[in-house]
C-alpha cells in the first residue's frame, strides 16, 4: 500500500497527464515564467496543493483568471515577525492579501526574551496558518556582550534546533560580524554548528564591513547581507559572492540606494526583504508587493523585480519547491490585474484561495500562546531622579537619521540646568534611557539622542533590539519614568506619554513583543500611537521603529544599552561626557 | 581544543584579515566574478585549499599571474566517466589540463555490470585524486525491461547509498521517463528514495518529451535535462523550470542547436555537460573548455558561457562551495592567457597546481581495481550461422545520424542471398547484433543499421549502453562472430576486425568498460581503433560512441537489445520483418 505522499504524487502525475481532473484549474491567465522572463498563455492545474502542470487542463473546480497575470507567491527573504507585533495568524491576515505566501523569519526578538523554547512555541502556531513560515536560527542571542537579554542561545542549541525543527533552514544573521571576522571561538562554534547540521547556510549582517574584514567574514561562511546602505558597499559584497537582500523596512529603507546594483548588473544574487515593518505600514503600503512597486517606480524592469521576489529568494534559501509557477512546486499564486501595480486580486496558498481584493479569507484562529510567555517585563517603579545625568560641557549624542538604522556618533554642547545635563527640545536634544527588564536588576543606561524632534513627554517600547529591554526617549524625566512604569504594568508594548498621562499604547503581553489583538486593531492602535507621538512633537518618520533600534549594539555608530552608551564601531562602552 | 576544521577556518580568517600570510597568493591577475560578470584586478589569497580572500595579500608562496585571467574551475554537470574508458586518476590527468576541476558523474555503466558495489569501488579510487568527483546515484539499472544487465539497483539501495556516500548528491537521470510520467510504482519509489534521503535533486533524461507527459515528468521531480536536441524542446522545458544541460559529447552534439536558448533568454537555468566523451576527443578537443570555445564561436557572450560552466552547474547540484572565485569557496582556479580561447596555462585544484601548459602535474597512482571487477564478459564462441537473419521483403532498419544518439526507425527493402537477409554495403546496410554477456545465456538480438558506411569486417564493443552487452556492427557475419569472440577473450573493450583478423583493439578489463592503461595510451589506441574502422569503410564520425548507443533502449526511435529490435517510442519489441 503506497503511503500518502506517493498516492498524492501519483494523482498529481495523472492530473498532469490529463488523465484525471485537477483539484483546481486557474484558466485563461498569463503566467510569468521566472526561468525565461516570459508571460505564457497557459492554464495552471493544481493537485494536492502543488502545481501539477501548465497547459490546457480540466479541473473539478475552475477559477477564471482571463485578463489577469499570475505570479509566483512573493517571498520575504528576511524579517523579524515580532516587529509587526502580530501573532502568526494575524501576520498571515496582514500579508497574504499583499501576495506574500512565504517568509523566512529570524525570530531573534522572542529568542532574546525566552530562548529557543519560545521560538518553538511561536513556530507551532504557524502550523495551522496558510502561510509558509520558515526560519533561520537566531545566532547572536544576546546580540553582543553589551546587551542584557532574557535568554542566551548556544552553538549546541543552534545545532540541535536545526536538526529537529523542519522549518529551520539555516543560521540567522551573524550580527557579531567583528567577532566572526576576527575568529572569536563563540562565533566559530556557531559556524561549525551550521556545518554539522548539514552544511546549512548562514545569513550575514555586516553594515559597512569592507576590505579584509569583509573577506574574513565571507570566508567564515556568511552568505547574504541585508544591511547594505550604499551601492558601492553592495557591489563589493556581491562581487565576493554575497546574496544581497534589498531591504525596505519601516525605518531602514535601502532600496533606492541599492537598486542601481540590479539596473547595472542584473538581478543575479539579489532578493528582497523587509527586515522590520510596522503593522500600519503593512496595511497602508503593503509588504513585498510594496517593495516591488517601489523598485519598478525606480526603474527596475518588472521581470527582474519579480525574479528577486520569488525565484532568487527561494534559491538563496534552498527552498527548491518554491519561487515559481511550475510543475512540482507548491501552488502559491498571485493574480494581479495591472502588472506594474502588483496589487493582488486573488492569492492562492498551496492551491487554496487565501485572499481576494485585499482581504484575507478564512484564516483560522490559533491556539493561545502559553502562560509562561506572558508577564516578562520586570521593572521596579522609577522616579525622575533615576534618569538624571551629571553635568558636562560636551556630550556624546546619538544621531538618528530618517530611513536608516545606522546612527551617527555626534558630540555637542550639553544643556545644563541645576547641575544636571538635560534634554533641550529647542536643539532637538532628547534624553534616552534603556532599562533592564528581564531580571529586574534596576540597571539603567542613560544618554542623549537627536533626530526625533520630541518636544514634550516621552515614547517608550519593550521592542528594543535585540535584548528588548525598555527603551525610552523623552524631553521630560517624569514622563519617561511614567512611560517605563506603564510598560511594566501592561506586560510590555509601546506607549506615548505626555503631561504625566498615557496618550496611547499597544500592549504586547507576549514577551513584551507581540500583541494578541487582530491585525486591524493593532494597526489602528499603532496609528493612534504614532499620532500621539506627533502630538508631543516627534517629527521622525517611523519613530517607534527608530526607537526600537537605538538599543541594537551591532549597528554603527553609537547605540544605547542598559550598561550605557555603546560605541558600536570600537565595540566598547563610552561615557556621556565627551571629554570624560 | 578546537578540531582541525575549526583550526583551518580560524587560520583562513587570519589570512583574509591580512594577519597571517596565505599559503599561496595568485598575484596580478584579472579575476572573473560570476556574480557581477566583471573582471576584477585583485590577488587571490588561498589557505588550506580554500579561497580566503580577494584583494591585496602576501603569501608564503606567490604565483605571478600578471596578464592572465583567472576563472573558476570548470564543472561538467553530467557525464559517464566510463565512456572515457579511463580510471579516475587517468581521467583526472586527461581533464585537469583542460581546466575541469569538478565533475558530477552518473556511473551507471559500472552499475549495470556490478551494481552499486562496483560504484563504491570506483569512487574510493577518486579519493586520492585532485579532482572532485561527485555523483548522482544511477536510477535506471537496468535502463528498461528490454535490457539484460549484470545487476539491478533498487529504490532501497538508492536511498541507502545517498545516506551513506558523501559524494552522492542526488538521483541520476530518470531515463524511464515514460514510466515516471505514467506513475510506475518502481519509478515513484525511486523518487521517494530521493525525498527520504533528504529531498535530493533528480536528474532528468527526457528526449523529445513534451506537453502533458513532460509536465507529469516534471511534477514527479525531474529537475534537469541533457537530452534536448532542438531549441523549441529546450525552451519548453526551461519555461517549466528544468535546468537545461547543453551537451556536447563525442556523438551527441547539441550545443549549436540549443545555444539560441542562451542568446535569447540569458544563461539562467543553463549549464554545460559532455555526457559521453571518447579519450582522444578529450586529448584533441578538450573537455568543458572545448564546449566553452564552441559556445563563444557560436556567438555566446564569454561571461554567459563561463557562468554556465561554473556557478550554474554548482547551483544546480547544490555544491555551495564550488563554482566561483570568492572567499570560502574551494580554491579551484583556471588561469588563461587569451580569454576566448579558454586554454588553461595553469590549473589549481583546492589550491594545488595540478596542470600547466596542457600537462598534468604529479597526479598520484591509485590502488588497483579489485579482482572481482575483472573477468565480466561471458560469451560462448559464436559462428557466422548464429547471426543469420531470415529472408524478408521489407525490413526495419535503425537509421543512425551523425552527432545524435537518437535514431530513426527506417523501413527498406531487404537484400536477400541464399535465403537470408544480408548486409549490403552498397546501400549502406550493415548487420547489427547484441549478444548477452553477463550470464552467458547465448541470447542474441539481430537487426540492420544504416549510417556507419561500413564495407568490410566488423566493429564491436562491450560499451553498449546501458546494459553493456556486446554490440557488433558489420558487413560480414564471420568477422562479426570473430569480433565478439575477441572481446570475450580480452575481458571486454572495443575491437575492429577485418578479413578474420583483429585490426585494432582496446582492452577494458574492468567490467568490460574501463582500461587500466594510462590516458595517453588509451587515447592513442583509440586513434588506431578509429583508423582501423575507417579502413573497413566506416564514415560515421565517432563510430564507437554511436555503436555503444545503439543498444540504449530509452532513446528514440529504434534500438537493439539482446532480445531483438526495440521500438523505443512504443516501448515494445518489433520484428526485423517490417511486414511480419
Amino acid at each position: 500500500m503506497p503511503d500518502v505522499r506517493t498516492q498524492e504524487l501519483a494523482r498529481r502525475l495523472a492530473v498532469a497527464r490529463g488523465d484525471e481532473p485537477a483539484d483546481l484549474v486557474l484558466r485563461g491567465g498569463r503566467v510569468f515564467s521566472v526561468f525565461t522572463n516570459e508571460f505564457l498563455d497557459v492554464d495552471v492545474a493544481i493537485s494536492d496543493g502543488h502545481i501539477a502542470a501548465l497547459g490546457r487542463y480540466e479541473g473539478i473546480e475552475t477559477s477564471e483568471v482571463t485578463g489577469l497575470t499570475l505570479l509566483p507567491g512573493f517571498i520575504d527573504g528576511h524579517l523579524h515577525i515580532e516587529s509587526t507585533k502580530l501573532l502568526p495568524n494575524q501576520f498571515a491576515r496582514a500579508v497574504l492579501p499583499h501576495g506574500t505566501t512565504t517568509v523566512v523569519i529570524d525570530p531573534h526578538e522572542i529568542s532574546n526574551v525566552f530562548g529557543l523554547d519560545g521560538v518553538r512555541e511561536l513556530l507551532r502556531r504557524a502550523d495551522t496558518v496558510p502561510l509558509d513560515v520558515f526560519m533561520m536560527v537566531s545566532s547572536c542571542v544576546p546580540a553582543s556582550r553589551f546587551e542584557s537579554s532574557g535568554a542566551t542561545v548556544t552553538p549546541e542549541e543552534i545545532e540541535r534546533f536545526l536538526r529537529t525543527e523542519p522549518r529551520a533552514l539555516g543560521v540567522a544573521e551573524m550580527m557579531d560580524y567583528q567577532g566572526l571576522a576576527h575568529g572569536s571561538p563563540d562565533a566559530l562554534a556557531k559556524v561549525e554548528a551550521a556545518y554539522e547540521a548539514g552544511d546549512r547556510h548562514i545569513d550575514g549582517h555586516a553594515p559597512g564591513l569592507t576590505g579584509h574584514d569583509l573577506n574574513a567574514y565571507l570566508a567564515a561562511g556568511a552568505a547574504s547581507d541585508h544591511e547594505c546602505t550604499t551601492f558601492e558597499e553592495a557591489l563589493e559584497k556581491r562581487r565576493l559572492g554575497m546574496w544581497i537582500m534589498l531591504r525596505e523596512g519601516s525605518a531602514a529603507r535601502n532600496l533606492e540606494a541599492l537598486l542601481p546594483l540590479v539596473l547595472r548588473y542584473g538581478p543575479r544574487n539579489c532578493l528582497l526583504c523587509t527586515d522590520d515593518r510596522e503593522p500600519n505600514d503593512l496595511r497602508d503600503e503593503g509588504h513585498i508587493d510594496a517593495v516591488l512597486r517601489r523598485a519598478v517606480q525606480l526603474g527596475c524592469p518588472v521581470e527582474d523585480a519579480l525574479v528577486m521576489a520569488t525565484l532568487n529568494a527561494a534559491r538563496y534559501h534552498r527552498l527548491h519547491r518554491y519561487g515559481a509557477i511550475a510543475p512540482g512546486r507548491i501552488a502559491d499564486v498571485v493574480a494581479v490585474a495591472e502588472l506594474e501595480g502588483f496589487e493582488p486580486v486573488r492569492v492562492w496558498k498551496a492551491g487554496r484561495l487565501v485572499a481576494q481584493d485585499g482581504r484575507p479569507i478564512d484564516i483560522p484562529a490559533i491556539e493561545p500562546m502559553p502562560a509562561w510567555m506572558h508577564d516578562s517585563v520586570h521593572v521596579r517603579p522609577l522616579v525622575a531622579a533615576d534618569l538624571a545625568v551629571p553635568a558636562a560641557a560636551r556630550i556624546r549624542v546619538i544621531g538618528v537619521e530618517s530611513g536608516q538604522i545606522v546612527t551617527r556618533a555626534l558630540v555637542d554642547d550639553a544643556t545644563v540646568r541645576e547641575g544636571v545635563s538635560v534634554a533641550d527640545p529647542d536643539r532637538d536634544l532628547a534624553k534616552i534611557a534603556v532599562v533592564e527588564r528581564h531580571r529586574n536588576t534596576g540597571r539603567i543606561g542613560l544618554g542623549f539622542v537627536r533626530g526625533f524632534g520630541i518636544r514634550h513627554g516621552a515614547i517608550a517600547s519593550t521592542h528594543a533590539h535585540d535584548a528588548h529591554n525598555v527603551v525610552v526617549v523623552g524631553s521630560d524625566d517624569a514622563d519617561m519614568a511614567a512611560a517605563v512604569a506603564r510598560l511594566g504594568e501592561i506586560g510590555g508594548g509601546q506607549v506615548a506619554v505626555g503631561g504625566g498621562a498615557v496618550l496611547a499604547e499597544i500592549p504586547c503581553p507576549v514577551g513584551g513583543l507581540v500583541s494578541e489583538l487582530p491585525f486591524e486593531e493593532v494597526a489602528s492602535r499603532f496609528d493612534t500611537l504614532e499620532d500621539a507621538a506627533r502630538e508631543i512633537g516627534v517629527t521622525l518618520p517611523a519613530p517607534f521603529m527608530a526607537l526600537s533600534f537605538l538599543a541594537l549594539s551591532v549597528v554603527p555608530e553609537l547605540k544605547m544599552s542598559d550598561h550605557g552608551l555603546v560605541d558600536t564601531v570600537g565595540m566598547r562602552l563610552v561615557s556621556i561626557d565627551a571629554e570624560g
